[in-house]
């Protein structure tokens, strides 16, 4: 099955354009964790366990996993085996490097840990992106539009009429039928307008913790296979000295009602 | 001491400018390393003993260790302790993310392995690099004009006068006043003529196994602060079916000689 086909089916059947991010922080997990052999891997199945029935998936970012050394990368090989069939599971990697190191981490993150996507950074041009689309039925998400401040630095240069975010989502576009979606910021509501009136999967971080109006939001896409991600919104919802139950019924409640929230927007639509 | 410092130091007492990059591959790696608990270790280990005598330091591209799974982020964390302490360290990783995620990349990388010197991609602007600068004594090279192929698909994009990437370099040397220097592809002479000529470090990849030529690029570099790199032309010098001894020999030979060709040629400028 296609990366498209499956997610256009997570979203119909689980009702869901929610994706739970998984920025897991030993320093962050409620104390109640930290008793288990690999405090991260606990959390993240825990965390699952209460939201996989309203989400369409989960996006994992490296960053976490690689600052914990062995036992987070422990944590994240059993955590993407962890995450039921059915859903979506993002690797937030966002590399770009010549085409021998792009096929290690092709190798590393699709043939591996056989997550469905990968984030990419552009800079590097089709070399760094061609070994992933490759792999059949696996997906990239280009970045395109980032949510940060620094975003504007180099992503809104002026060439001509277009903007650089705008010269790569086009010819990223090109390098790919059916491999290739956009990573854009919930704060930029005119790119995803403009964007997602293609059909091409949009993946939209910047929601929850980074604030950002979800009404507009969603007003702003079209089509249906975008993901919106909120992350510490949702896998911090509890409080640090929470009892695992406690903090396990809060998680589940933010992640319910935002994805509530989102269905009930969508169908204003 | 700070890193510039610590790169002119071994520089001038090393009489060298190369330094060796462990794109370690378990599938290309000679069979007698196989015994090993620890393939990959053990044959960065003894490569290291082959080559610190003619090198000013270790390359370590991250995809390689990464597609190893746990065992290749153990052999990455080894690794970096086993490097002697004057020699410098580069974590090349091309990372590039928002503020709160790249802080957790910079915790990975500087504060826990102790790298001098970190690759970052520029495509999301100030925030995703300034963790890494706040940390003393640390450096980071920014992609500027990369060695691949695809560089030229976003990186020459013109805007007024001036292209993307040249852009990104003035920019980003606003950043820091002593924590930023650029990689600029081998075969990009012009560009390393240009960017040398300022007080910057450069990180300069694509000799070797990627071909081009070094009286070239030696005769373009101006300053004497830069590095250029070497990865499979060294670390696979020898026969996959070579017995321990006799590849590390070639390893050993293929490092001095090009350390030597280096200093000849400079001798000659």
């Amino acid at each position: 099955m296609t990366y498209k086909k499956k997610l256009e089916k997570i979203i119909r059947i689980a009702r869901s354009n929610l994706i739970t991010g998984l920025d897991t922080d030993i320093q962050k997990i409620p104390g109640c964790f930290l008793k288990y052999k690999n405090p991260i891997l606990a959390f993240n199945k825990k965390i699952i366990d209460a939201t996989a029935g309203n989400c369409a998936g989960y996006k994992i970012n490296l960053a976490f996993y690689e600052a914990a050394g062995v036992k987070g990368i422990e944590a994240l090989e059993e955590t993407v085996k962890y995450i039921p069939a059915n859903l979506i599971k993002i690797c937030d990697a966002k590399r770009g490097d010549i085409g021998n190191t792009a096929e290690m981490y092709a190798r590393a993150y699709f043939d591996k840990l056989d997550f469905d996507a990968i984030t990419l950074s552009p800079y590097m041009g089709f070399d760094s992106v061609s070994p992933f689309l490759e792999r059949k039925n696996k997906f990239v998400y280009i970045l395109v539009r980032t949510s940060n401040k620094g975003a504007d630095d180099f992503q809104l240069l002026k060439s001509g009429r277009k903007r650089l975010y705008e010269v790569v989502a086009e010819k990223s576009l090109k390098w790919s039928k059916d491999g290739i979606g956009f990573v854009i910021g919930a704060n930029h509501t005119k790119d995803i307008k403009k964007f997602s009136s293609l059909d091409i999967p949009l993946l939209i971080p910047g929601v929850g913790a980074q604030g950002n109006d979800l009404t507009r939001l969603i007003g702003a896409v079209k089509g249906y296979l975008y993901l919106i991600n909120a992350s510490r919104s949702i896998i911090y919802a509890g409080d640090k000295k929470d009892g695992e139950k406690v903090f396990l019924e809060k998680v589940s409640e933010s992640c319910g009602k935002l994805n509530a929230e989102i269905t009930a927007i969508k169908k204003l639509q």
